[in-house]
């Protein structure tokens, strides 16, 4: 049965996803990239990122299990691009060059309406401009019998927690500390929200946290 | 050399050390006993309560080294007992009966004035009114070459951050979600603060951090 599923959504020990004074230079904000080292060690990214060998191990398992089985993406405007306001033109189209590592629907909630835009191998990014409910409801659509990942940011993340709407969460915490950033948790009462940890794993480079919704 | 330490300061995968509504009969707060279930599973506190058998892994090396060599203790007077205010009488001897299991001198953080107060075992309760300073001076001269713990409560350990008087913290992080309470680190930032993870590192049913201060 399809999902809602955040995957690979790494957080520092210290309890935030993203650091400080993001930007077009630093789109993770300030350290943010440290939150990620896991990953850049794993097959699954260094394939995704053009680049030979990686690691084979529990943090693989993992990075592999993110990429896998999904039907369609809802991310936050900041996720896809550093543009904030209207759009001037329609210059940006993400982070990722020509082909995204997507391929498939992904729906960027914005205020500011923009049509589709159509990548190579597959993926269409869609604007939308009614709320995280209808960005759900057509990322249903899209993904039929596979999963819908909420990739990000931060605060796109609380706001389907906080609406329940996601069943599972695959949270690596990385051993560093930011200190300051955009806190996962924080204020989110995501026992009352009814959320437990169903697994805490240590990989090679991060301590994978499963949390999920329900018994 | 002589260190000043927390450890075995069990915190919940959503950053919480304590659970709301701390009272008589829940010291630790609503749910708090949730975040200690590892340390109840090893030798080492089965020991301290009375009880036969624990684990001797992973989780038992670090729940040893949370009691070794210690020639001192500093506790907020909230972990010392539930009593607010002006002593009423000094009655209240604390959580841990005639023979607590500190063994040294315990300097106790309160804006009352009480005079020491001898447990059976060699622990001593010093009541400190005159700040954190004060007690870890106090302190430092009952431990001589041993360290220093500093107990808790959360809001004790966090004063003692933000005054960088902390060498290292092994902070357990329990596979459960609390939802509300205590924060141990929200608002403080540990690196600006010169903290950065050690070591983390997978016991049996907890992941202990390693947080030391410089390089």
């Amino acid at each position: 049965m399809s999902k809602v599923r955040v995957s690979a959504f790494s957080i520092s020990a210290d309890g935030y996803g993203a650091g400080i004074e993001q930007s077009l230079e630093d789109p993770l904000g300030r350290r943010g990239e440290e939150l990620h080292g896991w990953a850049f060690e794993t097959q699954t990214f260094r394939t995704m990122f053009g680049q030979d060998g990686g690691s084979t191990g529990i943090d693989e398992g993992y990075a592999a299990r993110s990429m896998a089985g999904l039907g369609a993406w809802i991310m936050g405007r900041n996720m896809f691009g550093p543009v904030r306001g209207p759009w001037p033109n329609h210059d940006w189209k993400g982070w990722w060059g020509p082909n995204p590592p997507y391929h498939v629907p992904v729906f960027v909630l914005t205020h500011h309406e923009r049509p589709p835009l159509a990548m190579e191998g597959g993926t269409v990014f869609h604007f939308v401009t009614d709320g995280i409910e209808s960005a759900l409801d057509q990322a249903r659509v899209a993904a039929g019998a596979r999963d819908i990942r909420i990739g990000g940011g931060v605060e796109t993340v609380r706001q389907y927690l906080a609406a329940q709407a996601i069943d599972e969460l695959h949270i690596p915490v990385s051993p560093v500390l930011l200190g300051k950033g955009e806190a996962l948790f924080a204020g989110l009462d995501l026992a009352a929200l009814g959320y437990r940890v169903a697994r805490q794993e240590a990989g090679e480079n991060a301590v994978h946290l499963t949390i999920v919704r329900g018994d």
